[in-house]
């Protein structure tokens, strides 16, 4: 066959040159950097001390040995750390790196052909095989002069050196054990030929919070009613006396709605009554009035240096305060004057006031994010919280994110981290999924979510699953909240007391953070507006209430003891690390946390039945665990401090709600035996 | 409180308004458009004929109504065409468009928040309420006035008309007709506002091939062994006869190892022996002699006119030739002598041959990919193929792709794709997951799998479910070979004729694409070279065989049959639509394929034992297809042409694999009644 024939019809020559990748000798690829969020487009998130686990497919065509980095750096940074990755199995490559500080940090992922390597392996091989390999060995002399030459000062020198000893040996077999030398293979490790490196196609980014962005337990409290005067509300300075015993539950975080003036103009009455008494508060959501906006503190409530004390009562106390964030105006704040051009006008030249027909909110004007003055806007918003972080607070609560533009939140969380990477975003976003999800990727910290809905077994379990599943874990985390001004569930009006216990250890055992709202919660509280309503009766987001916080049938020293578990547990701090325990019938969950190195084990059994006696067996999954089926171990409940020794998987409970409805029990791998006594030996 | 003091600790407004984002008031999300390989860096796979269907997470911040449009186009292209998507449930919304013509197809989606249907919402639920809707109406009519200047001619008349009535009413009741109108609706959706619309980050593409893509079954042969003398190679002239009889059993596909001059040069011997005799023909993958290379015709087949006839005979059999694309070389090609930098070069002088330590070919030189003159060696290679391609060959299959560049083979596919969509290329890399997706990935229409080595209920159930899992469905299609001239598996081995039926049956039926190597599978060829060996004994790579194509034994008719089965059943034309139906016991396997409107319904179920009779309750998930509990339905057997009518979802079946190890139902859904009479009505 004439094979010249075929030229002619090639193209010419320049246009298919042009055709050809610059890279066309690149053999290794680099893919499925994890975790990832929607390719990098945002980042993961992840807190200060812990280490990011990087894991990515790397592989080449052929059968060459890899070398794969981890590389990683703080954003801004112009340098890069390395770290060698190491192969799991299937081209799955695994390395991570420790999160020092705060703010973003950048990481990917870098490979490249080992020719070092893969002619040693092959060399290996043959000679095992007992094959001549004298061309192999010249090879191999070519292959580290080359590293010699990529070498610096002694290194350089030596691997010359050595290079020469491949060849120029009398035994083959003395050249061989040059060639196959460790102290060889380290030193070429040291120069390798990153010239046809792959990298990863995306540098990824990782969100470092402070530990708080991870775990912590919030009390929700309305200051103006910490007082004991039923006739007035409390004052700042009479909340701040409140703190000591909050901290004393176990909390770490003091949450207050909004502080700001509230308007007059269609103040809301008691139960959200459309009429007003004289001397009613109104709702703090109403927010703005003569006295100021958003950057002023109601009157009533005391100064911006009553505010400051608080904070530094609450410093004191080993609380930290998280404001709420409601970016929404009375008819009465100071904005509606200033720049009527921030709210939607009707034809008539009236304001719009919020409303979800046929539903209406007059006493709230919402903003308008279409405006023209968009971004004027978007700096006074800003200003809000910069405000605020200049008065200690370095959590917000925001209050509805989900009726703002995600592009002003992602705007707004990003200039704030930038010079304040310890400031906390929680969203208050209960509404659909993919909305919840996408404020989470923009940037906030913490989301509330769907727990107060999830009661059943099935519900629980699914729900968890799905939270603690890649990729929503890598950016969303929950912060469970058992309850809130607006959600008190069935469950709890119907369940009594062992129905809060219920639900409080679910929140404070699946939620590395979860919430109250207090004194509401601790104190049982389970009387709905109406029937099938989940408004309390006489909220508090109407009228000043007087508590008692003693009073009978309260689960405080219960919260105390669960808070502290929390504490000492490092477990129950983690999200991701859940799984749930099969237990026999509908009333009876189980699940465990762990941490990875095993050290914290907790596994968690609720009798989600209020009202009866629940017994069964829970499977432990002591295979996990690295606890052999024939040896004991010991479980240690820290609810009501007693101890079991349990053998094998399947273990008894029996739950008794009017006793008490849960296990939090610390499993302890290893029990002592005599060979653990000192004179054994 | 003063607001003024905050104002100080703002930046310096320029600074600030640099921060911005441009699109500030853009409140639309659109997310997850799929389906997507790799964020859109590859393309996803389908058919000229279907339609592909697509989703994205389309969303906005607050409550207003949205509009979404899937846009498309094939690529080049610069006109969009686009189709309204519809939500379906939490955000996803969803429509398909038809791929009309071979080659790349791009499509996006757009959305945007509809002004008009989010105000005509709620003007409805407000009047319904009984509420006042002056100024709701003078709203409307300004963004119905707004509509009108963006329409053109005669529909901006009619809507600036409207918008006067919106207003002119004198009762408002008869304005609110007007405004919720079908007519205005279906005007307004005529001149939305797209101008803050947000569109998915990435234009996505599909790469539609020809129907022979994705379903075919495929025959292959060695021509030489295709004669009579059994002192001698057949010539393609001889071959050629063979093609009649081959299209009679029912394949779409002739695939012919490489047809070129066979080195002379460490050729092998009968059973891959070292020693060569007198006469012996050398593997048709030591390509390349003095007579030619890759693109000449060894001349014991013939000559390259003998291969445009064969080529010839088989388009009149219906059948289409696959050739084998095998980049490789004998010490004898004359791109050695030619082009001798395309080789690896030992230090000695010597080129490289093949290895995969300890074990050498000698008798083929890998190309070397890394060589300085690459540009020079992909256009040669991509040369061949132009050249067969010239010869009426448009679907090659590819040998050993995971030893070459990825990157090369991106390029090539895409470069002859690019003039010829209509090519066809099967990679053969049995090699590790990863490898074999990039390979996909990158642009091979077809590929090898993992079914020659999945012979058990859970290995079939586990492999076939991982394969039509997102999102390797959306770029890998298997084409399952029950056998090739290197795989005899031991299934085969031992099983006797049934395990031949069975592997031909789970081959043919579970993938859209099969093959078989002939006449050695449907003459149920059987002995290894070795025990454990999956070499055939005297394998036709390395000589001349003679066949009798109708020797005892053979399962030629259950081929034709089964084959048959397949062009007239459209569910066994795609790969996605399979579910597995539970079956008892470990030796039944039964699964269903369906087309998407449920038209054409085939359940599978073979006795995987081909010594014993199996038999058990197969569950046909009837509640998928739309029969009802108790309705009978009428299966047909297609093998044994015997028919049965079921009732419910568990029912009886029994395999004798003496007899026939599979049935192949045809499942009708409804059957005939009374009511199905002419005169009945």
């Amino acid at each position: 066959m004439n094979e010249t024939k075929i030229r002619k019809r090639a193209p010419r020559k320049q246009a298919v040159v042009d055709r050809f990748p610059e890279d066309g000798t690149r053999r290794v690829v680099v893919e499925n950097v994890l975790p990832s969020v929607e390719d990098g487009r945002y980042a993961v998130k992840r807190t200060v001390g812990e280490e990011l686990e990087v894991t990515a497919d790397v592989f080449a065509d052929g059968h060459g040995s890899l070398r794969a980095v981890l590389k990683y750096r703080p954003a801004g940074s112009s340098t890069w750390t390395e770290t060698p990755m190491e192969e799991v199995e299937n081209d799955e490559w695994l390395a991570s790196f420790p999160l020092e500080q705060a703010g973003f940090h950048e990481y990917t992922v870098e490979a490249w052909l080992d020719t070092f390597g893969t002619w040693r392996d092959e060399l290996e091989k043959k000679s095992a095989a007992g094959l001549d390999v004298g061309s192999e060995l010249l090879e191999g002399a070519r292959i580290v002069r080359e590293g010699a030459e990529r070498a610096q000062g002694r290194a350089r020198t030596w691997l010359a050196a050595r290079a020469a000893v491949l060849t120029g040996g009398e035994l083959q077999t003395a050249c061989v054990v040059a060639a196959l030398a460790e102290d060889l293979e380290e030193a070429m490790a040291r120069v390798p030929d990153r010239s046809r490196a792959a990298a990863a196609g995306r540098t990824l980014r990782v969100w470092a919070d402070r530990e708080r962005g991870r775990v912590g337990a919030w009390y929700e409290m309305f200051p103006r009613s910490a007082g004991t005067d039923p006739g007035r509300g409390a004052t700042l300075a009479e909340a701040a006396a409140r703190l000591p015993d909050i901290a004393a539950l176990g909390f770490d975080v003091v949450y207050l709605p909004p502080v700001h003036p509230i308007g007059r103009t269609h103040r809301k009455g008691k139960n959200n009554s459309l009429v007003v008494a004289p001397g009613d508060p109104g709702s703090p959501w109403a927010i703005g009035s003569a006295d100021g906006g958003h950057t002023a503190v109601d009157p009533a409530l005391g100064t911006l240096k009553d505010f400051d004390r608080f904070v530094a009562a609450a410093a004191q106390a080993r609380l930290e305060v998280a404001l709420d964030l409601a970016y929404q105006c009375s008819p009465d704040h100071p904005w509606v004057r200033e720049h009527p051009d921030w709210f939607r006008h009707r034809p008539d030249g009236s304001i719009k006031f919020a409303e979800n027909p046929p539903k209406k909110y007059q006493d709230i004007y919402p903003l308008d994010f279409e405006c023209v003055d968009w971004r004027g806007l978007w700096q006074a918003l800003l200003e809000v919280v910069q405000f605020w972080i200049g008065h200690g607070v370095h959590i917000f609560r925001v209050d509805n994110p989900h009726t703002k533009p995600f592009l002003f939140w992602d705007w707004m969380i990003a200039e704030i981290q930038r010079e304040h990477p310890d400031v906390i975003f929680l969203a208050e976003a209960f509404t659909r999924p993919r909305v919840m999800e996408r404020l989470a990727k923009g940037g906030f910290t913490q989301s509330y979510s769907y727990f107060t809905w999830r009661n059943t077994k099935a519900e629980l379990t699914e729900y968890f699953t799905e939270l603690t599943e890649e990729p929503v874990r890598e950016y969303m985390r929950p912060n469970l909240f058992a309850n809130t001004p607006d959600i008190l569930h069935e469950y709890l009006q119907v369940g009594g007391r062992a129905a809060f216990q219920v639900r409080l250890v679910l929140a404070a055992t699946l939620g590395a953070s979860y919430g109250i709202y207090g004194p509401a919660f601790e104190l049982c509280e389970a009387t709905p507006v109406t029937p099938g309503s989940e408004e309390y009766l006489d909220s508090e987001k109407y009228e000043f209430k007087v508590w008692d916080h003693d009073r009978p049938g309260n689960i405080r020293e219960f919260v105390r003891i669960v808070n502290r578990a929390r504490r000492e547990h490092p477990a129950l701090c983690f999200d991701h690390r859940l799984q749930f325990c099969p237990v026999e019938g509908d009333e009876l969950i189980g699940y465990m946390k762990t941490t990875p190195d095993l050290e914290s084990i907790v596994l968690v059994v609720v009798n989600l039945d209020p009202h009866r006696v629940q017994h069964g067996f829970v499977e432990v999954p002591i295979a996990n665990l690295g606890i052999p089926a024939d040896q004991p171990y010991q479980v240690h409940d820290l609810l009501s401090d007693e101890r079991y020794l349990w053998t094998g998987a399947r273990n008894y409970v029996r739950l008794d709600p009017a006793v008490m409805p849960a296990h939090v029990f610390v499993v302890y791998r290893k029990i002592h035996t005599e060979r653990d006594f000192d004179d054994y030996q």
